[in-house]
C-alpha cells in the first residue's frame, strides 16, 4: 500500500499546502514556492506522526491527509478542534479490516483479533463515521488504534 | 448517511468547483461567484448521476466527490480517462459492507448477499484499490455496483 502524505498547520516541511477561506481553497505549493496570502500554511510531516497532533481525542492543528493513486487524488481536511474517537484493537494477532478514508456504520468490523489459541474475535465500531487514521502501535503484541470521526459529535458527560 | 456532492467538468450547476494546475489547486466557488481563470470548472450534479460519466469503465470527465461531516472535509478528485473496475453485487438481499472512499485489499468483502433461503454469500474485491462510488440499481432484486479504482491500472487484453 502506498503511504498517504500528512500536512500539519504550522509545521515546516519541504512540501506545503495552503488552506484558504476555511477550506474552500486548497492550494498545493510547488517545491520552493513561497506564499504571502492570509491562508493557513500546512507543512508535510511523517504520516505516522498523526497521533502527535491528537490530544484527548481532539485535533490540535488543522491537518490534511492526501492519498494519490492512479488518476485519483483523495484529500481529507481535518479541522483543529475536531473530536475523534479512538478505538484500540489488540490481540495476539490483529488483522485490520478497514483503512483510512473508509466510511463505517455502527457495528461494522474494524479488525479481526486472533488469540494465541487461534480463536477469532472482531473489533466493531460503536458509531457511524469515517476512519481518519489507522495507528500501528509497535509492541510485543500487535496493536492498532483506529481514529474515527463520528457522524455525530461525541459528548462526554 | 449524508449524501456526498458530485461535481463534474463542463456541467452547469448552482455550486461550482475549479480545478487548477492539474489538481494542485482546488477552489470551491461561492454561490454566484464568477471565475475567469484557466482552470477546469466543475458544476454540481446529482450524486447518483456518477455512472453517467463512466463509459466502458473509464471516466469521461474530471469529477470531484465531496463528503463533509463535522470537522472533516473529504475530497476525491477523479481525473478523466481513469479506468475503474465495476463489481456488481446482486442477490435476494444485498448488504453493502464498504462505501465510497474505502481502501480495500484483494479478497476484502464488498457486500453480503442473502439468498431467498437465507444462505449468506459474500462479494469480494479481486484487486487492491479504493471504492470511488457505490451505485444502487433499483429493481426487484436489490442490486449494487461497486466502482473501484485499482492500485494498479487494469489492462484488458
Amino acid at each position: 500500500m502506498r503511504i498517504p502524505k500528512l500536512y500539519v498547520e504550522g509545521e515546516e516541511g519541504e512540501e506545503k499546502v495552503v488552506i484558504e477561506k476555511d477550506g474552500k481553497i486548497i492550494r498545493f505549493l510547488d517545491k520552493g514556492e513561497s506564499y504571502e496570502g492570509e491562508g493557513k500554511v500546512l507543512g508535510k510531516v511523517i504520516y505516522d506522526d498523526f497521533p502527535n497532533y491528537i490530544l484527548m481525542g481532539e485535533a490540535t492543528r488543522d491537518m490534511l491527509i492526501v492519498y494519490e493513486v492512479g488518476g485519483l487524488k483523495k484529500i481529507m481536511y481535518l479541522k483543529k478542534g475536531t473530536k475523534l474517537l479512538e478505538v484500540p484493537a489488540e490481540g495476539y494477532k490483529v488483522y485490520p479490516i478497514v483503512d483510512h478514508g473508509c466510511r463505517i456504520l455502527e457495528g461494522h468490523r474494524l479488525a479481526a483479533l486472533q488469540s494465541r489459541k487461534g480463536d477469532i474475535r472482531f473489533v466493531n465500531t460503536p458509531v457511524n463515521g469515517i476512519v481518519v487514521f489507522l495507528r500501528e502501535v509497535p509492541c510485543k503484541r500487535e496493536n492498532y488504534v483506529f481514529y474515527i470521526l463520528p457522524d455525530e459529535e461525541i459528548k462526554f458527560e
